[in-house]
């Protein structure tokens, strides 16, 4: 079987989340990875042409794009045996987990962005608070739980990983706080866990690193904002 | 085994693909329709506390929300034998229709409601190029294709299945154009084959209640943008 490959850049959480994929799932991988300073490459424009996103998965002559539809795949290839299931077997359960991750993503990554790009004070206080209210409603599906997939981690965790190494890099750069221990203690303590998970641990990006790169991210968006009168 | 139940609006678009989908597989359900102009029920902010959306579909003392993580749902329970299958099996092919599916939404929906709300002329002028743009991609998806999932209907085609009979009433009461027979013939083609289809056709809402709707939400939605200096 050709090697998979995956086309990421070394600071993408959506990224982190197929190299997680493919550690639990014990698949050996390359990275492509892109630098953002030298454009996109060929590679990427060529894979995934309609986003242009990273990450995308290479896969013996397929291409699969965007990071939710990759862990699926990921898992419905290699099932069944050794292999770490990623989603539970249960279709109930199963509904739960992909209703949760979309959550995730269309609202507390979306809603942390939109309080770190928010300049004036009480659009950024709302922002924050929008994120706030986001955020509780993951606290309260970890309430009483190690994982939010139960004892081990599984996709549900992956997409929410970036809670656990991303956000107070976010949040510092962002000039924002939405991610307070006493607020969340049940997500701060999933966070703490999950972190120390050797496949999760292994390739965490150094925290240096993230820094720098939100700050010339956030200053770049930023920068193409309309400015208000 | 206790009757389905599905939330809907009359009008939704989003509702239908519950419908549609029970009816391939052939499942009886009952429909509790939501009445907008009493507001939302207490079935739907008992069943949907987070979203307060429909669809929702109650299925022996679960709920599961969100259209596109309902159809999988349906497709996972009821599998196998003679149950129609929404899904394709091969993991890559099942990942295409998520991708697109995805996308449709992100997109095509999006894009479509952004150019209807637009106001000035040249904002609205840019939003309709836009939604043009998305169109034009799934115009090649469907390239040579009786269905989305070739010769019979699946996920992605009841996805995308609002374009075969809402979008021309979104046009017509946003006074925008996107869905030109000359630019996009193959997507026509499908529309056309879509609708012909009895399960999908059985349940359409008349095209004057839409229209209707379309008007009166677009006027409220319109009412709630701030205004231009």
């Amino acid at each position: 079987m050709a090697k998979l490959k995956i086309i990421v850049s070394a600071t993408s959480m959506f990224s982190k989340r197929i190299q997680w994929a493919l550690k639990l799932k014990g698949l050996e991988y390359e990275l492509s990875i892109e630098d953002w300073e030298k454009g996109k490459s060929e590679l990427l424009l060529k894979s995934n042409p309609v986003h242009k996103l990273v990450p995308v998965l290479l896969d013996d002559g397929v291409v699969v794009a965007e990071s939710k539809v990759i862990l699926e795949y990921i898992d419905e290839k290699w099932k069944g045996g050794d292999f770490y299931p990623l989603l539970p077997q249960d279709p109930y359960e199963r509904a739960q987990a992909r209703f949760w991750a979309q959550f995730a993503d269309d609202k507390c990554v979306s809603g942390t962005i939109e309080a770190c790009l928010a300049e004036d004070a009480p659009e950024k206080e709302k922002a924050v608070e929008t994120a706030i209210e986001s955020f509780t409603y993951l606290e309260k599906q970890i309430e009483g739980k190690k994982f939010f997939a139960g004892d081990k981690i599984g996709y549900l965790d992956l997409v929410a990983g970036w809670i656990s190494h991303w956000l107070s890099v976010v949040e510092e750069t962002g000039g924002i706080k939405i991610f307070d221990a006493e607020r969340f203690p049940s997500l701060h303590k999933w966070a703490q866990n999950f972190i120390e998970i050797p496949q999760i641990k292994e390739c965490l990006p150094p925290r240096d690193v993230l820094v720098n790169h939100y700050i010339r991210r956030l200053s770049y968006v930023r920068s193409l904002k309309p400015k208000k009168p």
